[in-house]
């Protein structure tokens, strides 16, 4: 098969707020290959990773991802590792490259599993998809009470594991701090699993990220979520080497498999956690599933998106029985509950897995995507490099992008 | 002041090529507060610079780059400093951000400069702008006689020192780029100053990079820049330990001051080579000079298209006159030569310096901006959210952008 077409799809609420919420919007992704279809999603700004999919070369190694992709043969896993590493290379200069062709490469495998009737993970050597426990993924409320009464509507939806997020953490003292993770802990009853994710609020600053330690331990919670930078990495390590029974996590902002690594190497983080739309797809977070392995850590998908998405993230570790938590956006926007017809439930016993079907397991709903669909247009020296495809059917460029000429 | 506009205006050669020539197009910004007019530049795609510019808000910490600049107050170095973490905290999920925001911190710079009367170097806390010794940095010729031609017309315009990079080298035999490498000795003579860049030609290939050691040393090449992919920490590492006279060099892909900290502290680079283009500018990469004082390894400016960007590049170490080595583009496009109407010739003894003049000190060609200029506009929903802005006067946006509304 030779790959045809990609199409991108931007999709937003109405209305889009600062709130910490990623799933206002959406890039979906569409290729076309030997009269397959797959889908993929990029968890980035879907303006800017159209622009990086389609604008014109500023020199050899700042290409757009077009002209590594379009046009290229898509037979074996190996086709997709390829292309990948002429993206890599090829738009080395092109920083937004990697978010662009997280969705792109998602949907490579997605069509790939389709073409040969096999699941992803199948085709990433997992001889089965293992279940994993899902985490609600919510915020904290804007006070205690706020928020152990989501602690505790998480649990009566069936959720053991709850992680919060983002909102008043490390913005007044330690000690408010610590009344949100005891109203947590307590919404989420003793033998719940607590994760705390703090959204990068401490920069660099080790001591006030350590203030946090005492209470989140008596919380017991898991894991301290991305307390720093994301590139911090002597923070991290440093605070790793003080953080006791609480482990780090950290890895959404990577952007390749080093980055993962060196959070794993230098961090010290006990669970590697990775986006499939950002890290550059499914293959460098296989990559990276592969790593933790090798180094006793624990991978975990991270996904606050549509539930392709989440399929997307699960492939990865889907094999491997022992890594068991998985984030599931549990209160996300309408937007990204309705573009796919399939979801993945948690089953009786409340959990989840990777689906045994072909690719990614997941259907989109073209009337979803028409609902939410935001009309761009970009043009270049009066060519149009990029207008909203059409939904029905793949567009078919004659020619690669290449050239502001 | 506040900041009132800040234009994008995309340049281009007639024809842009696979060559791994950087000054083919360039993305030149205009901010204008309180009257002043400031320039910068991003060493960066041009197209998806400006998409991350205006494109809408996804979340909270995915918002465009202007949410962070526009109608921001500008009246001391410190505003920079506020504006940039203002920009990594808010745009953290928006790749391109570092890319984008490099060429208007620049240029707020150059503004205040020019407010204040003062050379950028002084506002940075430098009392003098140290004299440098410019490497012409060309490319390797297809053979050797070719590389050994182009070293010797660098001698001959009085370069003492060369830098030599990407074309065949890594791509045939260790043998091969030996004769590459004696050639460009040979150009230019006993006494001058060798350098060589592979452009991450061996991704993570240590043996590979070392195969090449030996005769490198033999050349006396004084840097080996960018062996591996710019995130392969541990085989820069591994590297370092092994080459002995050699040391390497790299960081010009660092987008933010973590990076080339890295590159430091776990790459063991003895050189640290800063795009202020890329890396958020000038006041992030001043961080890195003064990290790479106290770890006794020497700063370089990266520079490969401009003298606006030379200008800029130069600014961060002004004031190191132990870090002496400059890069100088030798042989740029037409464009980035004419888009200045001032140019930092080297002076009677060779030497290069940051202006002792306000801002950055370089004044910009109109007529050449409007011959390279290229026409791009991107439209979401209906809405313009960017047009080539008019070249005789700033653009008064009435509200930053931020929404998909």
């Amino acid at each position: 098969m030779k790959i045809e077409a990609v199409d991108f799809f931007y999709l937003a609420m109405p209305e889009v707020t600062t709130e910490a919420d990623g799933s206002q919007d959406a890039l979906l992704v569409r290729v076309a290959a030997g009269g397959h279809i797959g889908w993929g999603e990029c968890e980035a700004s879907p303006l800017t990773s159209i622009a990086a999919f389609v604008c014109p070369m500023s020199h050899g190694v700042c290409r757009p991802v077009s002209a590594s992709v379009l046009g290229q043969t898509l037979e074996e896993p190996e086709d997709i590792a390829r292309i990948a590493a002429a993206v890599e290379y090829d738009s080395m200069d092109l920083l937004q490259a990697a978010h662009t062709f997280s969705g792109v490469e998602m949907a490579l495998w997605d069509l790939l599993g389709k073409a040969r009737g096999e699941p992803v993970w199948r085709l990433l050597g997992y001889a089965a998809s293992h279940p994993k426990t899902p985490y609600a993924s919510v915020l904290f409320g804007d006070t205690p009470q706020e928020t152990l009464e989501r602690a505790r509507a998480a649990r009566a939806r069936g959720f053991s594991a709850g992680k919060f997020g983002w909102g008043p953490i490390g913005r007044g003292s330690a000690k408010d701090d610590a009344d949100h993770f005891h109203a947590a802990r307590e919404g989420l009853g003793p033998d719940g699993v607590l994760l705390v994710d703090v959204g990068q609020i401490f920069g660099e600053d080790v001591e006030a990220a350590a203030a946090r330690l005492p209470d989140l331990e008596a919380a017991k919670a898991l894991w301290l979520e991305e307390p720093f930078q994301a590139s911090a990495l002597e923070a991290y390590g440093a605070l790793a080497r003080r953080s006791g029974r609480v482990k780090l996590a950290g890895g959404e902002g990577a952007h390749n498999v080093h980055m993962a690594r060196h959070l794993i190497d230098y961090g010290g983080v006990g669970f590697i956690q990775i986006d499939c739309g950002r890290i550059g797809g499914i293959g460098p977070a296989k990559k990276v599933a592969d790593y933790a392995v090798g180094k006793g850590v624990t991978f975990v998908n991270h996904t606050f998106t549509s539930h392709l998405a989440l399929s997307a993230s699960l492939q990865p570790y889907a094999g491997l029985a022992d890594h068991r938590i998985c984030e599931f956006p549990a209160a996300p926007k309408p937007l990204a509950i309705e573009m796919t017809a399939t979801h993945l439930e948690p089953d009786a016993s409340g959990q989840v897995a990777a689906p045994d079907a072909p690719g990614l397991g997941i259907e989109i709903d073209p009337a979803a995507i028409r609902k939410y669909l935001v009309d761009v247009e970009i043009t270049v020296q009066g060519k149009t490099l990029y207008e909203t495809p059409p939904l029905d059917q793949p567009s078919h460029p004659t020619a690669p992008h290449g050239s502001a000429g």
